[in-house]
Order: structure tokens, then C-alpha cells, then sequence
């Protein structure tokens, strides 16, 4: 028997167990100090109380013969579909309820999708990026090329004439910049998508952090997406989900490559490789989308929001330049005086007994930029940014 | 972009459809006959109490903000890998917590583990058997081969002098035929792997029916299985969990390929593909796990088992051969009077409204054979087999 061989290709990432290491070490040698986290990219608020009653509701029903059910549908029930549909329906866009498929969470989905992909496509990833759009492609041999998001477009980057790409990963509001791609820009990669037979991979975790109705949430928004595009929705961010896991994947009918619709590439993979997302689960996800849902999960959203705006006005007072902070929990910005990330990282580490996480680890365009999260508590984050500016005002 | 063409040549399966189908037509032209189905591999007792329990206490947690868990660990959560260690060590087989990793459930493990093999390896498939081992194999572009269970073998092949393989997919108890592989048949497929460097995909989904202690419920049970061998375990026949979703693969850090620790791929891949499994769930299994749950879930199986002792009693009676219906849910047997399984099914659904599934769709072995399952309730049951000896005596 033969492994693959491409996991040998993978390079091991020591972003978060590096900056685990360094506050432990610190720590150690410093117990008595309170050290701030704004590292996380993990969610602290807890469920709201609709999704904890409607998980409740059906772990009972489970366990009552007349009430009880057996294996899903590989979609998801109708009930969490038509939820979602509705979702999208607010920002104007309509999805047959086949074209929507429920799972355990965006991550299992994006990179599952690739089964359904030759091996020869090229792919084009963002730099910097969320390290699991790489690591996938390169489990499955693909060859990738990076596309720029720098200071000059605003970690926004669009094509241009020499750009070359068959699967095309967009995630907006980006992990890790903040960024948010307007409907212009995401128009071009549309339009490129449509004319070179690309697909774009749309990863929408973050899209309940925009509240500009100008601002596209869903890639769907821009005409002729559903030609060309996969869309990755989740309600990790959205709800508090990363430990009770759903998300959804939304591949349209009109997608089609070579006469074959992906619609049923996808249905076929997930009928074959997964048995639907726990009918519990499902229940409490439908809750995050029913009007309680909405006005408890908005909420907290707004928490990690108000937390996010501290930080960047902090930044603005400080005149650092900076992404996200706005529609993101995510701010991203050069660190000061040219350090490199890891040596501001140590330096706040010591000096202000605050920690984030080194842009490189993102990707090579990360070097001497640093990302700051906004899912603390309010009281860290009001600390935070006087610690910050005291470790500024030295520099 | 270009789709995985190895998909195209994924053949449909109409099995169930079909048989969903004839239902439908039959119940439309008798609406006042009432039909028995014993063709479902669903369960259909409810979760035990103790399961219902453990998850409204979870869900509870979940919404508090000091109990609150995000994202998991993930190859699951301590209290769950110690859960299924102790399952483990009840029958003497010592797992290290750190090769036991927690899913959303045996489908989905026995589809991805294909991720982490080169598409080059022989694979070596059970006919009849469990379609997805099939398809995922297909999808991979893999070249498979089948083993031949048969009447001559009891469903039941070992390896000769011919056998080849890199890839083996075990399933005992079986799925469809009910077999059972004692230990001196497994220890064949043990010696045979290990001489080979072939890897053993074990699927033991069905292990709870297993009631002798001679008979392996796991194959670490065999000496030399953890240089060779990756077993699949599931909590859906068990407790009821085939809509709540939960399973474990144990992947030992004893198997090693060329140098390369197979445990340390398959972490590479769940932890870049997977984001571990509820925690709400993983506290629903737990409990399975608990003497309260073992005994309330134990009684579930003996009500299924009871189910498939009547069924094979009346075979006995009827004199017709059949496989399982002992340590299984399933019972095979030979359609009488050499009708084809299609033949039979049309002829049991006319005279008797009584279902089950044909052999032929699960592999060209299944021709003239039929699944019944004990999946039922028991009054069904009682009646079924009443009219199964009612249409045997007219032939």
C-alpha cells in the first residue's frame, strides 16, 4: 500500500503553537501579570437562548419513539433549507432549495468541494490567506499560484491581464485582513470567472459582520455569480457555532462545466462521503434564523463589532493604517516602525502583556503586518487599547 | 476548470428508489392493504434516555458564558476518547487516547480515509457489499477488484494463493449478508496484510450485535491488526445515533507505511478538512458509553436481535439457507425456487405487502438473494413472518 504523497509536501504550521509557547514561557516567568488575548479567532459569547431551547426541544423528540428520527436528508431537513432561503432572500436572492445543502460546518465543506475538481486545475489563492485553502489543494497535488492582497490595493486584490486561475478562492470579509470586497470589485472576478470557465470558492464565514446594504454579504449579489461561483455560509462566526458546527453550502443549478452540473457532482459526493449534519444541530440552526434568533445572534455580533471599532479607533487615533475593523471582527495593520510581525508580537507580548498574531503566518505578504480580534470581552479590549497606545507612544 | 471525469463513471444505484417506488405504486392500487417493510436499514427505537439527558445538560452549558466551548479538539473531546478506550479495553484491546479519533460517523471516516492513500493502490472490495466502498473508491480513480462471498465461503472469503491487494474492505458483521468473521478467518486477513503491506479497512459498524465472546467485535482483537489495520466504529446501530451522527476511527500509531505514521496523516487531514464533531454530541455519546447507557442502549439491540431470531426461526422452519440473524439485524437468504431477487421482491410485495431489499443491489454475488433486516417493531415482525411461511407454503 501507498501513501499520498502529497502530504509529505505540507509544511507544518507553528503560527498557533508558537504564539501558545511564547505566552505560556511568559507566563511562567511572569505569574502575577494579566495577560490580554486578542489572538483568538474563536467566538466567547455563548448561544443565545432561542438556538439552546430549540436543541433541547429536539433532543427530546429524539428520544420519543412517535418523534423520533432516523438518518437526514443528505441536504439538510426542509426546515433548515427554507431558513437559509429566506436568509438569502433578504439580500434579494433567490435559491431553489436543491441548490442549498446543510453540513457540519464551512471548513469540512471547502475542502471536501475539491473532490469534485480535477486534479490539473490550477488554483489562485489570496496572500495572506487562511492556511487550509493551500493545505487542501496541496493534499490533493494541485498546482497553486498566489494572488497579491497588499497595502497598495487594500488587501484587495483584482484581476488584471496576466491573471490565471481555475478555481479562484475569495473570502470576503477576509480571514485574516478584514477586508471587504465592494460589488465592483467582486464584479471583475465574476466576470473573469465567467469568461476563462473559472470557479470561484466564496467563502462567506464572516458575511454577518456587514451591516452595509451596499456591501455585498452573499457573492450572489453580483449578476451572473451563479454561473460561475460556490458559496461557503457558516454560522461558527454568525451564532456561536464553532463548537456545535453547521454551515451551509450553496452550489447553484446554472453552474455547469463540460455539460456536467456541479449541483449534482456535490449532491453525489455528499450522499456517498457524509450521512447530513445531526438533526439536533439542524434544529438550532433553524432557531438562529428565526426572528428571536436573529435579534439574540445580532447581538452578540454586535459585541464583537463594538470590540473591533475600540481597536480601530485606537489605530485611527494612533494613525496606523489598517484593514477590517468595520464590518470584521478582524483588524489587520503594519506594525510600527518596520518591525517584523513576531518581533512586535514579543515586544507587546513583554512590554504590554497583550498578544495577536503575526501576519506572516498568514502567507509571505503578511511579513510586518499584525491581526487583532475583536471576540474578547469589552473590558480586555478597553484595557487593551490604552496598553497599546503606551507601547505606541514609546515607539 | 475541470470537473473529476472519475465521477462519470459512478454508476447510479436505483436500488432503493426502486424499491421506494414499488411501494409507492403498490399502496396507490391497495390503499387498504397495509404493508410490512422489512427492508429498511434505519433504526427506528428512539434514543435512551440517558443520551437525551447528556445532550439537554450540554446544550444547557452551551448557552451559559462561563460552560460555553468553542471550536473542539480535533480528534474529540477527552471525556469521549476515554469513553470508547474503556469500550475498547473490555475486550482486552489497550488504545491509546491519542488513536481515537471522533467523528460525525463511520461514512464519512470510511470515505475520507481514502484521502490519505495514493490513487494507485489495488483495492480489494467484499461482492455483495455496502455501496459506498465502491463509489468513493470510483471517485478516487482507484482500480478495485471484488472478493467473491458466496454460499460455497458462508459470505464469509479469506484470502488464497491468487488474492491481491494494497486496499481491504472488511465488514463483520456484515452488511448486507449478516456474517460474522470468527478469529481464525480474520487472523488469515491479518497474516495476509502484514505479509502483503496491505492496509485492512474495518468496518465494524454492527459490533454491538456481537454477543460471543469468541467472536471479534474489533480486529485489534486479532495480534498483528494494529500493524495492519483501521477500524471504523459507529454509534448508529448501537444506540440509534444514524440522525445524530457519531463515530470513532482508530487509526494505531503502530501502522506505518514507508516510514510515515498513518496516525499522523489522518490528523493532517481532520484537522485541515474537519472541525471535530458537537460537543453536544460528543456528551450524547458519552453517555452511550456510561453503564446507564450501555444498559438502556443494550436493550435496544436485544429488541432488534429479537427481531432477526424470529425471522431466522422461521427460515429454519421454511428450511431455507440464509447467513446472519445471530450477531446481526440483517438476514440473507436464497429466494426460493431460483427466482431472481426482483422477481422475489415483486412477488412477496403482491401476495404478502411484505418488503425487503434484493441482494443484486449490493453487487452481482446478491443475484437470487434477499436482505430482510430486524430493524422493525416487533409486532411487525410477528405478522411478517407469518406471511412469509403463508407464501412459501404456495410454492
Amino acid at each position: 500500500m501507498h501513501i499520498n504523497n502529497n502530504y509529505l509536501n505540507l509544511k507544518d504550521s507553528y503560527l498557533f503553537a508558537t504564539v501558545a509557547n511564547k505566552v505560556a514561557a511568559y507566563k511562567e516567568a511572569n505569574p502575577d501579570k494579566k495577560i490580554i488575548r486578542l489572538d483568538i479567532g474563536d467566538v466567547t459569547l455563548p448561544l443565545c437562548q432561542a438556538v439552546v431551547d430549540a436543541m433541547k426541544a429536539a433532543s427530546d423528540e429524539m428520544g420519543k419513539k412517535e418523534t423520533f428520527r432516523g438518518y437526514a436528508p443528505y441536504q439538510g431537513y426542509d426546515f433548515i433549507q427554507n431558513a437559509v432561503a429566506g436568509y438569502y432572500k433578504n439580500r434579494q436572492v433567490d435559491l431553489d432549495l436543491t441548490e442549498i445543502f446543510v453540513s457540519d460546518g464551512a471548513k469540512s465543506d471547502i475542502g471536501n468541494i475539491l473532490d469534485i475538481f480535477s486534479a490539473d486545475n490550477q488554483v489562485l489563492i489570496p496572500d495572506p490567506v487562511y492556511p487550509v485553502y493551500v493545505d487542501t489543494n496541496i493534499m490533493a497535488g494541485r498546482r497553486t499560484s498566489y494572488l497579491d492582497a497588499k497595502e497598495e490595493n487594500g488587501f484587495l486584490p483584482v484581476p488584471g491581464p496576466d491573471t490565471k486561475g481555475d478555481i479562484i478562492y475569495i473570502c470576503s470579509p477576509n480571514n485574516p485582513t478584514g477586508a471587504v470586497y465592494n460589488k465592483i470589485q467582486l464584479k471583475a472576478w465574476v466576470d473573469f470567472a465567467v469568461k476563462n470557465n473559472a470557479v470561484i470558492l466564496f467563502d462567506a464565514a464572516y458575511e454577518a459582520f456587514i451591516d452595509d446594504a451596499e456591501l455585498p454579504k452573499s457573492i450572489y449579489e453580483i449578476e451572473g455569480a451563479k454561473q460561475c461561483a460556490i458559496e461557503f455560509g457558516s454560522l461558527s462566526k454568525t451564532a456561536g457555532f464553532t463548537g456545535t458546527r453547521c454551515g451551509y453550502t450553496i452550489v447553484p443549478h446554472e453552474l455547469v462545466s463540460e455539460g456536467v452540473s456541479l449541483n449534482s457532482l456535490w449532491l453525489r459526493r455528499q450522499s456517498t462521503k457524509f450521512n447530513g449534519s445531526p438533526y439536533i444541530i439542524q434544529r438550532g440552526a433553524e432557531a438562529v434564523f428565526s426572528p428571536e434568533g436573529q435579534r439574540q445572534t445580532k447581538e452578540n455580533i454586535a459585541y464583537y463589532k463594538e470590540n473591533a471599532r475600540l481597536i480601530s479607533q485606537a489605530l485611527d487615533k494612533m494613525g496606523i493604517w489598517y484593514t477590517g475593523g468595520q464590518h470584521s471582527p478582524y483588524i489587520w495593520f503594519k506594525c510600527p516602525n518596520n518591525l517584523g510581525s513576531w518581533e512586535f508580537f514579543d515586544l507587546l507580548l513583554d512590554k504590554a502583556q497583550l498578544t495577536g498574531t503575526p501576519g506572516e503566518g498568514f502567507g509571505a505578504n503578511g511579513k510586518g503586518f499584525f491581526r487583532l480580534t475583536g471576540f474578547g470581552s469589552k473590558e480586555d479590549v478597553q484595557e487593551a487599547v490604552k496598553r497599546l497606545a503606551g507601547i505606541m507612544s514609546m515607539m
